[in-house]
């Protein structure tokens, strides 16, 4: 009767929050897309799993709302937070139809903060978080909510940067921003944050714009008073120091 | 020699990642706000703790990197996120001046997703967080910043939506989007999250100008799809369902 859903964070068992490893501890039933799910198996060895591939999010929360239905008790685990992008929207959509489930949505800590701590502190001000996937989301909206991020000086962090179809978005991107920011905006990118492979680089916009980026990358770009201090992106807040 | 700039989210135990409580664990000295670190003293009872008041950010910085230079292990704690609004930028911009201190930004859960889990799931979508406080920075940016995220069809995120000083803001704000949002914009706010006292509210825009907030309170701004699915606020993604 009870639906968690979870966000675990990046990865790592130090990026999950105490309640989302109680909430994952107290399911009979995991839930969640196969690769994002073998991250986080390592730590719960004991659970019963059931997943399934990318852009199969209505069955995978379909399966979890009538589990929890049953009377089992489910977490439906997403990367990083439950909410951003994540799997909490759909499950309330849905669960007018599943009477009786108990939904309760544990947050975590999504790309954009996990990503921020490794590039040392680009959020420190106001920011836009944007997703350049036009999956679910038309081309045009992303392209006007970039175009007036831009003009709002806020720092902008930038999900879902590249894919095999969208391979050249982060360079249109940054050919749309550059109309508004000048190229020495300091901007940098962090990749498979809390995993092998962990990186991160901090570079102009000028620069960023041939990076190579994959979906497992989250980008950021400073407002007009990030700076590069010691190789880390730094977004001061107005103390006078 | 090692200074963590920790967030250890909303306050509660659960809502603090494993890593912070790891960093904490670890640290001799915890430096922080006197009401913050109030939260979490009953779960390191053996610590010793370095605290200010409210607005003494600097004095709490360069304390930190102090005793980190002189070779303790020492937390500096925020809550909600080290980043957003937090200490990460400070600490980086004053640590030129303290030789031979390793920082490490430890990550937390922010108010907007744990604000947003509560609520249920408002930021499915693209979002701006945006601070009232015009402390740091000058309203007129802040203004300008609401205008063009009311024109982007962001989610908004508002943080320090009220303080003594400032009780009409967040009705100021309301007014602004009014211009740009209609009044039926599904909205909501949080309050005291994870703590004594928790609490939410979903309303339409219209209703949300005349809402009583603190200091303690994150409000939300839906986009033209957020809907109130059995009182909690959900930002739809593009799935057909």
């Amino acid at each position: 009767m009870k639906l968690y859903i979870v966000g675990f964070g990046c990865g790592s068992y130090e990026g999950m929050t105490l309640g989302a490893k109680l909430a994952i501890e107290r399911s009979d039933l995991i839930v969640g897309y196969t690769v994002y799910a073998g991250l986080i198996k390592q730590y719960f060895l004991d659970k019963e799993y059931f997943c399934t591939g990318m852009r199969q999010e209505l069955d995978r929360v379909e399966a979890a709302l009538e589990q929890a239905a049953g009377g089992r008790t489910v977490s439906l685990i997403c990367s990083g937070d439950s909410g951003v992008y994540g799997m909490a929207g759909l499950a309330y959509q849905l669960s007018p139809m599943y009477t009786g489930v108990d939904i309760e949505v544990v947050p975590g800590v999504t790309a954009a903060l996990s990503g921020g701590a490794l590039l040392g502190a680009p959020l420190t001000a106001d920011f836009a978080v944007i997703s350049l996937s036009d999956l679910l989301t038309p081309w045009e909206k992303i392209e006007k909510r970039l175009r007036l991020a831009a003009q709002s000086d806020m720092v902008i962090s930038l999900y879902n940067p590249s894919s095999r179809k969208r391979a050249d978005y982060l360079r249109r991107v940054c050919l749309i921003l550059l109309e508004y920011l000048p190229g020495d905006t300091v901007c940098g990118y962090a990749r498979n944050i809390g995993r092998n492979g962990e990186e991160y680089a901090v570079m102009p916009l000028c620069k960023l714009k041939d990076a190579s980026v994959d979906m497992f990358t989250t980008v950021f770009i400073g407002n007009s008073q990030t700076k590069n201090i010691g190789g880390k992106m730094v977004t001061p807040r107005g103390y006078n120091v």
